[in-house]
This record gives C-alpha cells, sequence and structure tokens, in this order.
C-alpha cells in the first residue's frame, strides 16, 4: 500500500506492506486523514517518532472480528492501552504507561491507504456527517476533556490562546458551558473566521485596553509562549488548561504559579462520543476551519499549506 | 533603629528610622527572625525588592490601637491587603493585587530592631512555644496551605522533593493526612535529620532502584530542576505542587504536563492558626531543624550559615 513515512529525518511517500490486525483489531481503509500540529511537530523531532504519522482519520472497516463493522464507516480513538495494568484497570487506558498511540508511538498512523486498530476504539460515523467532518473528531474531542476535567459554571470567564484549529474548537465547546468566553490571537484572518462563528475575538497584535484577568485561560497556542502569557492573564487562584505540546524548549520562571496559587491542569485526548454527539446535533461548526483537501499524491502540498500561518484544517483525502 | 536594608546590590546593617504605624496597625519590637530561602533569593534580585528584608519573626507589641495586644507575644501575616477590592472581597486577600508583603513587597520587613503591621494579621503565641519554635510559625502555615489545598486521603501516595527546612515542614504536615510520604534529597545530613523525626527519605544520589510514581509530589526544591523531576516521579492525571520561587530560569519542555494530564497547583502562604495550633499540639517538630541562632551584629555569618548546603533554619536574635 502507499503511506507517508517518517524515517527521523524527512517523510516521503513509500510503498510499504499492508498493516496486519491483530486479535481484536479491524483493518480499516483510510477515507481521509487529518493534518494535525502535532504531525507537524513529529517532524521536527516530538517524541521521536519513527513509521507511517497521522492520527486524526476517517475510513471504512475493511475486516474486523466481530464481523459486523465490516463496511462501516469509523472514527478511532487514538490510544492502544494494554487493558490490565493499575491505570487501565483504574479506568485510565488513554495513560497506560505500555500503550501505542495511533501515528505518534510505536504504532503506524493513518497517512496510508490502511491502518489497523482495535475494536473497542472505533466509533461509527453518524451518516448526516461528511468525511470532511468527521475527520474534525479527534479534534472535537481533544477539546470536549476540557469541560470533561472541569467544572464551568455559567459565571466563569475564560479566555482561549492561540488562533488555531484547536482554539476554534475549545472556543465553541466551552461556550456550550459558560457565556464568556474569548479567543486571543495575532492572525487578524483567521480570528475574522473564528468570530465568524460567533465567539468574541481579541488581536493582541492591535491597541487594545488592559485585558482583564479571567477563571480561566486555555492555552492553545502549541508554542513556548502560551503559559507564561496564560499565567499573566489568568486570576489569582484560577486555573490554566494546558493543551499545547511542541517539540522545544520553555525558557521561563514559574514564580507567579506558586505566588498568585494557579492550577495549571494539562489536558489531551477526549472522549469520542461526546464529540460525535456534538457534530450530529451541529452545536460544533467545523466546515468553516477546513482549508483545503489534497490527495495523498500532493503530501507535500498539504503540509505546506498545513504549516501556512493562515491555514485551519488541512485534509488528505486517501480513498 | 538598628536594621538590614537591601539597596539592590548589597545588604548593609544601617541606623533608619522606627517604622510609624498607619491607622490600624501594631508597632513590634522584633525578638527574632528567621531567614527564608526567600530572602537569599531577593539578595538575589528575586521580586526587585529594596529596604528591609525579612518576614518570618516573632516580636513584642509595643503599641496597638486596640491597645489590648501591647506587651503580648507576637507572629505575623505577611499580606498586607487593601480589604475592599474583588479578591479581597472573595476571601482572597493574601492574593491582594495591591498588597504589600513583609519585607517581599513594598513594604520593610523583620531584620530590624521594629516592625510595623496592621493587628488583624497579628496571632498570640502561646505561652509553651519558645521564640524559637514560634519562629517557625511562617514556614509551617506555608507547609499547612497544602492540605488546605487538596484533599488528602490515607490512600494517597506522595514525594516531597527538597531536603530543606520547608520540606521537612510539608513532610511532616502531610504525614499527619496521609501515611506513604516520602522525602527526596541529595544531602545525607540534611535526610537523616529528617528521617530521625520518623519520615522516610531517599538520596537521589544513591543508587536506588527505579522510584514508583505517586498521586503526589510536591516541590520544596527552590530549585528550576524541581518541577521537571517533578513532572516524572508523578502519575498520570497526579497533582504537583509547586512550593518553590526562585530567581532565574527554567528551561523545560511541559509536554508531559498536557500528555499526562498532571495537575499543577501553586500553593504559598498558609494559615497562622492550623500552624501554631499544630506547634502548641507539638504535632510538628521543628528545634531538630534550627540550625544557628546568631546575634543581629553578627548577620553577615547568619546568611553565610543559612547559605549552606547543610543548614535548615538560621534565625537572628534582635531582642
Amino acid at each position: 500500500m502507499k503511506a507517508l513515512v517518517f524515517d527521523g529525518t524527512a517523510l516521503a511517500e513509500r510503498l510499504v506492506p499492508r498493516p496486519r490486525p491483530r486479535r481484536g483489531e479491524a483493518l480499516i481503509k483510510v477515507r481521509c486523514a487529518g493534518i494535525c500540529s502535532t504531525d507537524i511537530e513529529i517532524l521536527r523531532g516530538y517524541m521521536s517518532f519513527r513509521g507511517i504519522p497521522g492520527h486524526e482519520f476517517v475510513g471504512t472497516v475493511v475486516s474486523s472480528s466481530p464481523r459486523r463493522l465490516a463496511g462501516s464507516r469509523v472514527v478511532g480513538e487514538i490510544n492502544l492501552s494494554c487493558g490490565s495494568c493499575p491505570l487501565c484497570r483504574a479506568g485510565l487506558g488513554t495513560h497506560c504507561t505500555t500503550r501505542s498511540v495511533l501515528g505518534i508511538q510505536g504504532r503506524n498512523g493513518a497517512f496510508a491507504e490502511y491502518l489497523a486498530l482495535p475494536v473497542k476504539n472505533l466509533h461509527i460515523v453518524p451518516p448526516s456527517l461528511s468525511d470532511e467532518e468527521a475527520a474534525f473528531t479527534e479534534l472535537v474531542a481533544a477539546a470536549c476533556e476540557i469541560p470533561a476535567q472541569v467544572d464551568f459554571r455559567r459565571s466563569h470567564s475564560v479566555y482561549v490562546l492561540g488562533d488555531g484549529r484547536l482554539a476554534a474548537m475549545v472556543a465553541q465547546v466551552v461556550r456550550l458551558k459558560t457565556k464568556k468566553v474569548a479567543v486571543l490571537g495575532i492572525d487578524r484572518d483567521k480570528l475574522e473566521r473564528i468570530a465568524a462563528v460567533g465567539i468574541e475575538t481579541r488581536d493582541l497584535k492591535r491597541r487594545h485596553g488592559k485585558l482583564d484577568r479571567r477563571d480561566f485561560v486555555i492555552d492553545c497556542t502549541g508554542s513556548p509562549e502560551g503559559l507564561p502569557l496564560a499565567a499573566e492573564l489568568v486570576r489569582p487562584r484560577g486555573t490554566i488548561i494546558l493543551k499545547s505540546t511542541y517539540q522545544g524548549t520553555l525558557e521561563w520562571n514559574p514564580a507567579p504559579i506558586a505566588v498568585n496559587e494557579i492550577t495549571v491542569m494539562g489536558s489531551r485526548c477526549g472522549p469520542f462520543d461526546t464529540a460525535l454527539d456534538l457534530l450530529e446535533r451541529r452545536k460544533i461548526e467545523v466546515l468553516p476551519f477546513l482549508s483545503a483537501v489534497y490527495p495523498l499524491g500532493s503530501w507535500e502540498a498539504a503540509f505546506r499549506r498545513a504549516r501556512a500561518a493562515d491555514a485551519f484544517k488541512v485534509l488528505i483525502r486517501i480513498a
């Protein structure tokens, strides 16, 4: 099959054997796959990953055990846990210490014609959702992890830092829980597109009055500048949600965390069922944040586009 | 009066005017004052403080309104809040944005013959406690802030990182709530003295088996190395309590916080009443952690001693 393979230096299209599903796994023909910031960080060395990257996908089940899934259109949770360690037994399978992660850690991913995933990781896509919409499921689920961790009240005030695809999803998800949400970014065009779905935005590059401090600040910048800025903008005893991961180093004095008794909560993958439900009920708009769809053969152009400052989500159409 | 004054470059003994208590404040004759790591960081530039440092003290009230406190032996909370801003009105006076902090921020401190503090900040020292014991109140209160922020269960496991005076207090306070507490440090002698009050200790410089991951890791290292080590030792979805503040910069990639969905809680000053209660009921041992007492005239030797790797608490006896 055709696949994009990262050898530690460069990404290249190659012909590789189809994955062989293990017991309990399904073979999935990939329909389309999204390029995530994590993929771009992986090409810069993040997680020291080697193999086929890609973890946001929609596909069709070719074969599975039980068979009833065959032919279904699915999305899939990306963590492959052992199921038997103390963390798994405590229901924290996404934190299993011997886990592999689709296209991120020890497991070939979705930039390929086929992938294999455990049946228990799969979720059937409602027919009303297009492939392009369903490809946002993993991203929306990551946003849904935040209200799963934090009890928002209507009266809480929130900043979302960053103007990318994750920020756009997070702001929409959080807005369902609390009214006072603003996205702070630096790209005027992207902020305008976020504003177009009814989210308040502020351009950090423009002159503006002093920003008020908020109960929650959610760092979706994907950059080392996010956390220090969040610490400036959160109120004393407030909470920062850290969504950003990146290759590279933060240079900072974390004294404000201790002095202002701030809580920093890391947040990663989230619940697919909640995400699919919000997508199906049209509570979250995703297509305004689809920047482009490329065929697999144009993967270099797709990655260039995904890296561009003005891009939201870029998809690769594989079948 | 005699006082130690920091001019931004060096600490020096000077003759300065006595402080003039404002409305609602007491004039206090300082009996003894403790040297805290924050004082040492201040001399390295932390908080850009200028003036008389020192915030751990025991003193005798000379004059106050109401008068009934005159003659009392007291310790004092160090945050001077406005009492009227939204944070103060919400009971978060220690986070008042216009606050001053005794010997740390905008307010002369305790390395002097006299200091002034609002009467509402003062706590009378029980007669059964010596000056030397009472001088630990602020430090013990800082340790007591942790169980005020976190609901410990008996079954929780905890590491305390650092082998200094704060770590010794924190470990003793946390042990009252949960059984599995170990202090991880690098100074053999100090670890032995912590072990002597019944706390489990491990020497990070010695060969030991792989350390298990714990539910809570409390960073009392006062060093940029503390937080990254804490992130390695806390379990996924576990909590790091950040007590350390220091002058200087942390260089680190905080990805483990997001990936392992760790919570980092900053923690600063704590409740004096709880601390005095624990001291009076002999639930916390402090005198094993008193390294030396110097007269004010020997302040240079006192600071040298406080900076030494093997020192716990060093006091300056002023009256």
